[in-house]
C-alpha cells in the first residue's frame, strides 16, 4: 500500500461499489426502457458473476431473477444496493437498507439537491440516515458505477446506445465524472477506440462519496494506471482536501482534470446545470499545478495525455528526438512540439556522424530526422539504435506514414523493441486512413501510443515531459523554460 | 463566371489536369510496386473514362496497355503526360511532349531544385521547354492529382495503403498540398472518413504551375465548394499575387490555409524539407486576414472548418444560441463559444416565456437550453420553432447524446428540416462510440455537419461567423468584439 490511509478520504466501503458480489436492484423492473430495466439487464449478463436480486412490491420476479417486496425479505447477504426509485420514497428504501445492513447504495434517481428545497431535504433524509447506519453513498442523480473487471455496470442506457469500454492488458484509465451524460458519452467512445479503462464513475450530486474519496481509492487500485476527472466545481470545503490528497498520490501515478466553467457564460451554464458554484479559474489553476495535477482544455487532450501516460514512463528530461518519412509531418510536429515547450535540440556532430555513415545521403540529418518517403524500417532502425546510444534525447517521436508501401509492418515491432528496451518514452503520428487506423490499433497493443496528428502527438510527448517533472522534481532534466500546454 | 481570367494567376490548360481525356504514362512499369506500374494502375480501373497509353522503349504493353517508345509514336491525340522517369532524362522527355504537342505534364519524379545545383539545372532545362511550347506543368518532386470526379488519379500508392477519397452530393472540399506525403495521407483519411472531395493536388517544387493559379481555377470550380491549403511558404514575388487573388476569391467562396513553419525550429526543418524560406509568420499571418483567408493552426481544424463551411451557409452574425440533452456538454460548449470570441447571448424575457409555455419545468431555459437527459426529438423542436421564430441568434449549435434511448434517430430528420427551413447554419455535436458515430454520419449524408467534442463544434461554429464576416462585411451583426480562433 502506497499511501497511508490516514492521509486520505474516507476510504471505508469505497471498495464495495466496484467489487460487490451481491446487488440488490431497487425499483426492478420488467417495463422495456425502464432505467430499472436497464440497470437489471446489465447484472444477469454473465459476465457478473455475483448474486443479483430485484426489490419491487409489485412483482415476484423480474427478468427471471427473484423479486422482493424489501430487501429484508432476501434469504442471503447484499453488499450493494441500486437505488432507482422516486426521490419520495428513498428515505424508506434507505431504512430497509439500513435494517438490512447493506453498507453501499448508488442511488441513481433525480429529484433532489439538484430540484430545489423539497429535494434537498430528502437528501439531507438519506444522508442522516446513511450516516448512522455506516451506508456510503455515490449519488444521488447519477449513472453509477461500470467496473470493467467484476462487471458491476449500474449505467442505465442500453448497450447498443453506449458501447460498455474493457479493460486492457497494457494499461487502464480510470474516469471520475461529476456529469452522468459525460461519463456514459466517455463509455461509450471508449469502448469504441478500444481504450483501457478499469472504472468509470458517475458522482452526481456527491452527498456522500466525493472525489477526494475515489482520488484514494484510485490511487492505490493496481488496475488504474491513470486517474482522470471531469468536474465542473468543488465543495467549498472539500476543494482544499482534494488537492491535498492529490499532492500525494500524482507522486505515485498520473491525475488529470478536466474543469469546465473557465470563462464568464459557462460558469452561469455549470450554476443551473449543477447548482455547484465554479469558482475562480485562476485560483483553481493554481491549485492544480501545485497538486501535480495535469489540466488539459478539454476530453480530447485528455485522453491524449492519459494513454500516453498509461502505456508510457515519463520522460527524465525534456529533449525531443523525432524522426519522420514524411518532411511535412515533420515541420507540423516540430511548430507543435516547440509550441509545447519541450526541447527539440539539433543532434550532436557525433551523432550525425554516425547516421551520416549509416542513412542514404538524402536523409535529412537534422531533427526532426527525416528518412524520406521511400525507407524502410531499417532506417528508423538506424535513428533509434545511435540515438538510444547517444543518450541525447528524453523522448521519441516517430513520424509513421504508411501510404507509401515501402514501409512494411515489421516498423511496429521495431518501434516497440527499442521503445522496451531503452526504457525512454516512445510516441508514434501516423496520419490517415483505414490500414493506417489498423496499424495504431497494433502499435497501442504492443503499448506504444499512437496519434492521428501533428499536434496530438506533441501534446502527448508534453503530457510525458510533464508527470516526469512531476515525479521527478529536480532530477528532471529541463533544458526548456516554459508553460503549459 | 465569377472571376475574370486577367485577374488571375495562368489559367492556361489548367482544367486538362484535372480533366484529360487521354493520359500517357511516361515511365510505366510492369515491376511491382515501382511508380510507373502504380500510376498505370490507377488509369486502367473501370472509373477512370479516357484513353490510357504506356511509353517506355523497354516495352510493348505493360498491364495490357499499349506501350510505346515515345509520344510521338502513340497513335492518337494526348492531353496529359505523367512523367514517372529519372531526372536526368526528363530534358529529353520534354522534347517528346513539345514534338507531340501535349499541354500538360505531371512530373512526379524527384531528383530536380530540391536536391542541388545539378538538379536545378534539369528543372531550368524543362521548364524552358515548357514555356517555349505552352506545357504547363505540375511538379516535379510531387505525387500529382486526384480528381474525384474524372478520376484522374496520379498518386503512386497503392489503394489499399492509401484510400482514394470520393465526392460527396452535399458539398465538397478541394485540396492543394505542398507536401506529397500529407497530401496523400489527407486522401486516406478523407477516404475513412467520407468527406467529400472534389480534388486534391501535390504541388511539388511548384516549377510552374503554383498556388495562384489553382486558387484561380479552384475558385471557379464548381465542384469545389471550398479551398484548402497546405504550404510551408510562398515564393517571394507569387506570395503577393496568391493573396491578391485571394482577396476576390475569399468573396465568392471560403479559402483555408494551414501554413506550417510558425517557430524558429520548424522553419529550419522545413528549409531543409523543401528548401524555401518560411518567412515571418507575423507578415503571414496579416497577409491572410486582409485577403480574407481562414487560417487554423492544423488539419484537424482545417477539416473541421471546411465540412461545416462546405455543408451550411455563413452566419449573418456571432449570436449562437445551444441546445443539449447534457448539462455537462452544454458547459464544456460554452467554455468553447467563449474562447473563440462568440456571443451566446441569454434568452430574451419573450422567448423564455415561450419556451416555459411548451418545455417541461425541469428543462434549464438559459443558452444553453438543456432540455435534458430523457428528452426526445420534440423537445428540440420546441427549442428551434421558437428560437428561429425569435430571430434572437444566428447560428445553432445542437447538443444529441444519443446514449439515452429516448432520444430517437428521428432527431435527425428534425434538425435538417429546421436548418433547412431557417436559412441559419447548423452545427451538432455527439460525443460517443459507434452508433453516435452512424448517426453522425446519416447528419452528414443530410449536410449537417457533426462534431464529436463541444470544442470542435465551437470552432466550427467560429468558421461560420468568420467566413460569415468575410463574405458580408459591414452587414455581419457582430456582438463581440473578438478574435482569431
Amino acid at each position: 500500500m502506497v499511501i497511508g490511509l490516514e492521509s486520505c478520504g474516507n476510504l471505508t466501503g469505497v471498495d464495495t461499489f466496484f467489487k460487490a458480489k451481491s446487488v440488490a436492484i431497487y425499483g426492478a423492473s420488467p417495463s422495456p426502457n425502464s432505467v430499472g430495466q436497464a440497470i437489471i439487464q446489465n447484472f444477469i449478463k454473465p459476465m457478473y458473476e455475483g448474486k443479483v436480486y430485484a426489490v419491487n412490491p409489485r412483482y415476484s420476479s423480474v427478468l427471471g431473477i427473484p423479486c422482493y417486496p424489501t430487501l429484508q425479505d432476501i434469504p442471503g447477504p447484499v453488499e450493494m444496493v441500486v437505488v432507482a426509485v422516486p426521490a419520495r420514497i428513498t428515505p424508506r428504501v434507505f431504512e430497509d437498507i439500513a435494517a438490512k445492513g447493506v453498507g453501499a447504495a448508488i442511488v441513481v434517481s433525480g429529484g433532489f439537491s439538484e430540484t430545489g428545497t423539497r429535494g434537498t431535504e430528502l437528501e439531507d433524509e438519506i444522508v442522516a440516515i446513511a450516516r448512522k447506519n455506516g451506508i456510503r453513498i455515490i449519488g444521488p442523480n447519477c449513472v453509477g458505477v461500470i467496473d470493467t473487471h467484476s462487471h458491476v455496470d449500474t449505467f442505465f442506457l442500453p448497450e447498443y446506445r453506449c458501447g460498455r469500454p474493457k479493460s486492457s492488458n497494457v494499461a487502464n484509465i480510470s474516469l471520475v465524472s461529476q456529469s452522468g451524460a459525460f461519463a456514459a458519452a466517455i463509455a461509450d467512445w471508449a469502448a469504441e477506440m478500444g481504450l483501457g479503462i478499469s472504472k468509470i464513475v458517475s458522482l452526481g450530486s456527491k452527498c456522500d462519496v466525493d472525489d477526494d474519496d475515489l482520488l484514494c481509492y484510485l490511487g492505490e487500485d493496481s488496475t488504474t494506471q491513470v486517474i482522470c476527472y471531469y468536474t465542473e466545481g468543488y465543495d467549498e470545503n472539500k476543494g482544499r482536501t482534494f488537492f491535498d490528497t492529490a499532492k500525494r498520490i500524482t507522486q505515485e501515478k498520473p491525475v488529470i482534470v478536466v474543469k469546465s466553467g473557465r470563462g464568464a457564460r459557462a460558469k452561469e451554464a455549470s450554476m443551473s446545470h449543477t447548482g455547484s458554484l465554479a469558482g475562480s479559474d485562476n485560483v483553481a489553476a493554481a491549485a492544480y499545478h501545485q497538486a501535480g495535477i495535469i489540466r488539459p482544455d478539454n476530453f480530447e487532450q485528455m485522453f491524449d495525455m492519459a494513454k500516453a501516460l498509461a502505456m508510457q514512463p515519463p520522460a527524465k528530461g525534456d529533449r525531443v528526438l523525432m524522426v519522420t518519412n514524411g518532411g511535412g509531418l515533420g515541420v507540423m510536429t516540430t511548430d507543435a512540439i516547440e509550441a509545447m515547450g519541450l526541447s527539440q535540440p539539433p543532434v550532436s556532430p557525433e551523432l550525425r556522424e554516425r547516421f551520416e555513415q549509416r542513412l542514404p545521403p538524402y536523409c535529412g540529418i537534422n531533427n526532426p530526422v527525416d528518412v524520406v518517403g521511400d525507407a524502410g524500417s531499417d532506417r528508423y532502425d538506424v535513428v533509434f539504435e545511435e540515438a538510444i546510444a547517444s543518450d541525447e534525447y528524453d523522448i521519441f517521436v516517430v513520424g509513421m506514414l504508411l501510404q507509401t508501401p515501402s514501409l512494411g509492418m515489421e516498423i511496429t515491432n521495431r518501434i516497440a523493441y527499442h521503445a522496451s528496451q531503452s526504457g525512454k518514452p516512445f510516441i508514434v503520428i501516423s496520419m490517415g486512413g483505414g490500414f493506417t487506423t489498423k496499424a495504431g490499433e497494433i502499435m497501442e497493443l504492443m503499448g506504444i501510443p499512437t496519434y492521428a496528428t501533428g499536434e496530438k502527438g506533441a501534446l502527448a510527448a508534453k503530457a510525458l515531459a510533464q508527470y516526469g517533472e512531476i515525479k521527478y522534481g529536480k532530477e528532471f532534466k529541463k533544458t526548456v523554460n516554459s508553460g503549459k500546454p
